[in-house]
């Protein structure tokens, strides 16, 4: 057992989460039914505080799936008849990609090296949508804000969409430069998992119409303008994970309280002296090296043969690690630095890992 | 505030559904790797805990999704290339039907009007799916188990899915007689909504695979195929509703225990009283006439003019019914009957019922 679960994600929980789920189940929230003005008043709570959190301007809908997983596959079916383009740096920008292969469009791709990521420079062929991902869980590679503006620029006519999975809430977005984000729950919200949050703005409604004018199928009960419509009644198509709508909305209202600029800057903090632990250590270093591109979020340490002992170490003190991704599952050991993870969790990690010897 | 939800779903939690949250908690479950092996001990301890209580054969798989609105869809996607014939008497049935045309299928339809069933003469046109509605939850109408045979013999070739979301688990179903059924465990396994479970035979898994080797799209993480491949190994493709899976885990545990066969007496008798009380009441009656066709799960009484004296009159003894449906809101009341509402529960509400005096 565990005190502080530094896994990407499902990851250690906001703090007040535990509570605020005791107190829905004697509201009997889970109980409650979604059609209701109580549910509508949840769902408003949830979209409006996620708003004022994360600066959303007013013309974008912010709608509710099962996963940020779904939402991969609803961008592609709303939002492309034909291409997507994706910049690919690990596992999950490589999903996405996936995703749009098995719903057989013509998706073509740029991919950088594991570890590396992408500059002003990368070139994006014609397309209908530009696929980004902000920060690649699996590699802990982050895209720098001003390359995604750069690609705005250069690319006016494509719609772009940023899978902002393991960065929310930290990052603050310019919504100007992209048409669509979305995370899960389970990550940088400190919540359990089963939600997922698509926001967009209203060149995607059009663009899902359109496909939709021309007699092409863009799915059933969540295609964009259903879902954006019973949105606009704090509603949802189908009876969803009303219990993690709850949540959403009460986490939300608590980082709002404590302020997001609070969070910012102890995010930067917490990732700075993990790198610098990482960057002075004898036995460890950090997979990611271009500090540009260095995730604040999915911190990963390369620890070759001093995985397994780093793990133990850590695990004795009550911290557990996430383990590397794929290939790197034994040689790499990640480490999510989300709103749930306190300074003092982080002092306590660095000095666990600065003593470490091997 | 009410003390029972007769509301068909969301619907009163299992009676011990709080406390298994409350230690879910605790066991930081809600933080846990849905990659981890604790993760699949829980997966595998839910469907085969549903695989006990339903009496369902080894070949048929078990997967979870976000909704059993989902499985709408997805069994569209992964069961038909060009048709589907629906028989429709209600809102639901209806919506699983334009689920089909949203997917560009040509689907067919035989109507009943609203409160009535469907017998063994029921006509079936040439099609790959059958699609079938259990429990009509708008109406409160049931396809008797018979008739489901007969279709099935005289359509050997189709496939057939029945919707069971508002009667699991109640019915004894024979699965040889199907293909493929699905629920959500929001209504008749008293658990917080936003968790699907789809339940599959070989003929399912071969169609969809047979689909997708033509090179037609049948989805993306969540085909058939993904879906039964990560079940194999109690996993899923996307992070799920890991809270959800472990609570339909521990209440389906509890239902074992409890036994299948008094939940279904308990149900037959909870069902036999309220509808005694309401063909004997001066004032209301039940809305399905026939009994054979009546829901012993999903119970709808026409109260016209009374409904809103009724309501308050139960209210105040803290039962809350479910509004009639879509038109039928002012004037009739629905109440579930499932095992979250006990024996006592139903003589309450039947007693309240009787003493009703407009």
């Amino acid at each position: 057992m565990f005190k502080t679960n530094f896994t990407p994600g499902p990851s250690q929980l906001y703090v007040t989460t535990e509570d605020h789920a005791r107190k829905a189940f004697k509201e009997l929230i889970p109980s409650l039914s979604h059609r209701s003005r109580q549910f509508e008043e949840i769902s408003r709570s949830a979209t409006e505080g996620l708003r004022t959190l994360l600066n959303i301007p007013g013309d974008f809908s912010i709608v509710f799936t099962g996963s940020a997983t779904e939402i991969w596959e609803r961008i592609i079916q709303n939002l492309t008849e034909h291409t997507s383009h994706h910049l690919v740096n690990g596992a999950f920008s490589q999903k996405f990609y996936d995703t749009a292969v098995q719903l057989n469009r013509k998706a073509t791709v740029t991919n950088a090296d594991l570890g590396k990521g992408f500059s002003e420079s990368v070139a994006i062929p014609s397309t209908e949508l530009i696929a980004l991902t902000h920060n690649e869980t699996s590699t802990g590679v982050s895209l720098p804000l001003n390359v995604v503006s750069r690609i705005r620029e250069t690319n006016p006519e494509a719609l772009i969409a940023v899978d902002a999975v393991s960065s929310l809430p930290y990052p603050d977005f310019d919504f100007s430069q992209f048409d669509s984000v979305f995370f899960s729950v389970q990550k940088g919200f400190g919540l359990p998992a089963g939600l997922g949050v698509w926001i967009i703005n209203q060149r995607c409604i059009a663009k899902a119409e359109q496909l939709l004018a021309k007699g092409i199928s863009i799915g059933s009960y969540h295609t964009l303008p259903s879902l954006v419509s019973m949105a606009k009644k704090n509603q949802t198509p189908e009876t969803p994970n009303v219990l993690g709508i709850y949540l959403l909305g009460k986490v939300v209202e608590d980082m709002n309280r404590r302020g997001i600029q609070t969070i910012r800057r102890e995010t930067e903090y917490k990732a700075a002296i993990l790198y610098q632990a990482l960057d002075a250590h004898p036995l460890l270093k950090a997979f990611v090296t271009e500090p540009a591109v260095r995730s604040k979020t999915v911190v990963v340490a390369d620890c070759g043969q001093h995985t397994e002992a780093l793990t133990n170490h850590l695990m004795k003190k009550g911290m557990l690690p996430g383990d590397g991704y794929g290939t790197h599952k034994k040689t790499q050991l990640r480490f999510a630095n989300f709103p749930a993870h306190s300074k003092e969790q982080y002092e306590l990690l660095v000095d666990s890992i600065q003593e470490f010897n091997g």
